[in-house]
């Protein structure tokens, strides 16, 4: 089985992004009523799906892809507690609808509502609805809810801890994942969300989050930022930093996805970092739409170069089925209900 | 020859900071003198040299290493436009101090008075002191002066023009290299500046600089940050941007140095980046200092992952030597002027 950890809703119903608009157009003018998201019909969910993400997926070979709202459109730095919440309720209830329609195909993972220098309240409110009422397996957290001004307290910190607790509790693990960025000068997927993934795996080093948190399971998208090619500058640091060796202190807890868009990238994650760290991700429909001209094939059909990897199989099967499994206990647990 | 393309004043004599801290303390007292620094003896300047910098050069089989003030405490950030450029003058004149002490060994690049938000006349000033005075052969040019607000327009807006204009007539190159993070969750040499790098590259791809600026040169530090471990995502935002293929667009004009402290890193830079856009560099005495237990030896003895490279001779020369060259004319002469 070929499991992706790493697929966002990029394609919409109309009535979704009106109610964004609606939203949007509220905290202009606070005179307008407050909006309720339209309620999009099953087909015109499912042509989206068939004629996009289920599409490649059945080019490609692969299966179920753990899906969750767009990244870029999560804007946790705009609007108000309400929108934001509204916001998230309307993302991830379509995120359900389309785990119902295709249940063979996605699983739901959420994004929350994460208000800048607001406590985690509303984030931990949603994130139980999703667990008990949608079947979602995973979080998208925030690392900068502010979208670029970097206002949030280190990963590591306190802040955060009655949020790992609900996520260690509940068995669900967290991507981390930033939105939109405020500064028209970093580029969303870039920039932004490549510096995001290696600011995160710092404050890892710097911290000691996860002697506090053993069963605590994040997920650092996009390989990992640029941590992998940099692998000894890290290695470096927390030496120097006088903090244990990354093997321990960081990898028992932390993931890397393989949205890498070339084969050579690819091969140094897999040289580099432990294939028990490695879960398959390609953020398809995602960030590079395009065909590779030098391959001829889409950029982000990452399948393919870990098709071409001289490993063992069932490290490839790790990749693609069991480390999700692992990482996902919840998905697991589905899987199994239905024999698989 | 080998030449170093990135080598920071990262220990200096103690009336240097004595020096700063004089200026910090009258940015919070301005009934305070105004500082003037206090002029090291030759003894003292060489010892550090020796005992550091200069020691490892040696000890590594290096010549020549492009020298320049040390990037985190650049801190345009800081102070007002007095207090940048007397520390500008103050950084920069302890550089040309090295290099006239040990002219076979240090080349002086400088850093310039760059205030955030604020025009580039004080930088541009300097920029002529320093070549014209000092001999100097390229600047580190800092694409966030604001130190992690990100206020300053894209290195390729009109705002940059005149700098470039100054940087093309004297034939100086510029490395794109930020100082200190003021957000406590950033880290510098860990995230900041890897962030930083990956940044510039991505504005590159979204503007037409080069057309404007066809002999502009620009290094990118740290390996050119993320790019070459994501260089299919740039290839293919750039394609779904609807700029031109990478090769023309922006590596006529971007060099990349080998600050990557593993040798599956540097693997993968000489893998994907043409020989002729990289510059040997190590960040040596820098970002980070032990030795790595996997080796033996020093984490930013770059020099042992190329020569450990299976590429012909005539590319470690490139790389060594003929890039650095070509990209920095003013050092190329020097060193004709002397035999070399």
């Amino acid at each position: 089985m070929i499991i992706d950890c790493h697929g966002h809703q990029t394609l919409t119903p109309d009535s979704h992004m009106e109610f964004r608009a609606a939203q949007l157009a509220r905290l202009e003018n606070r005179t307008l009523p407050r909006p309720v998201p339209e309620r999009a019909s099953d087909d015109e969910i499912r042509e989206i799906i068939e004629n996009n993400q289920l599409k490649y997926i059945k080019e490609r070979g692969g299966d179920i892809t753990i899906f969750s709202p767009r990244a870029s459109g999560m804007q946790h730095h705009v609007g108000d507690a309400e929108t934001l919440i509204d916001w998230s309720h309307a993302c991830n209830d379509l995120i359900h609808r389309v785990t119902q329609l295709f249940p063979d195909n996605f699983i739901g993972v959420g994004m929350l509502p994460q208000r800048p220098d607001a406590p985690l309240d509303d984030a931990i409110a949603e994130l139980e609805r999703c667990v008990n009422e949608l079947d979602f397996v995973g979080f998208n957290v925030n690392p900068d809810p502010s979208g670029g001004k970097w206002t949030a307290p280190s990963l590591t910190d306190r802040y955060w801890y009655p949020l790992y607790e609900k996520l260690v509790e509940h068995e669900v693990p967290a991507m981390i994942h930033v939105s939109s960025s405020c500064h028209p000068t970093i580029h969303a997927t870039g920039s932004f969300y490549i510096a995001a993934d290696t600011n995160a795996f710092m404050q890892f080093i710097q911290g000691d989050l996860f002697k506090d948190f053993p069963d605590l399971k994040l997920i650092i998208p996009h390989g990992g930022g640029a941590v992998p090619y940099h692998w000894g500058r890290y290695r470096g640091l927390a030496d120097m930093l006088k903090q244990p060796p990354l093997d321990g202190h960081v990898m028992q807890n932390v993931y890397f996805d393989t949205c890498v868009y070339h084969q050579p990238g690819i091969d140094l994650l897999f040289r580099v970092i432990d294939v028990e760290n490695i879960l398959f991700g390609s953020e398809m429909v995602g960030a590079v739409r395009g065909i590779d001209p030098e391959t001829g094939h889409h950029f982000d059909d990452t399948k393919r170069y870990i098709d071409a990897l001289d490993i063992p199989a069932e490290h490839k099967a790790k990749v693609f089925e069991g480390n999700a499994r692992r990482v996902y206990p919840r998905l697991d647990r589905l899987l199994k209900a239905r024999g698989k």
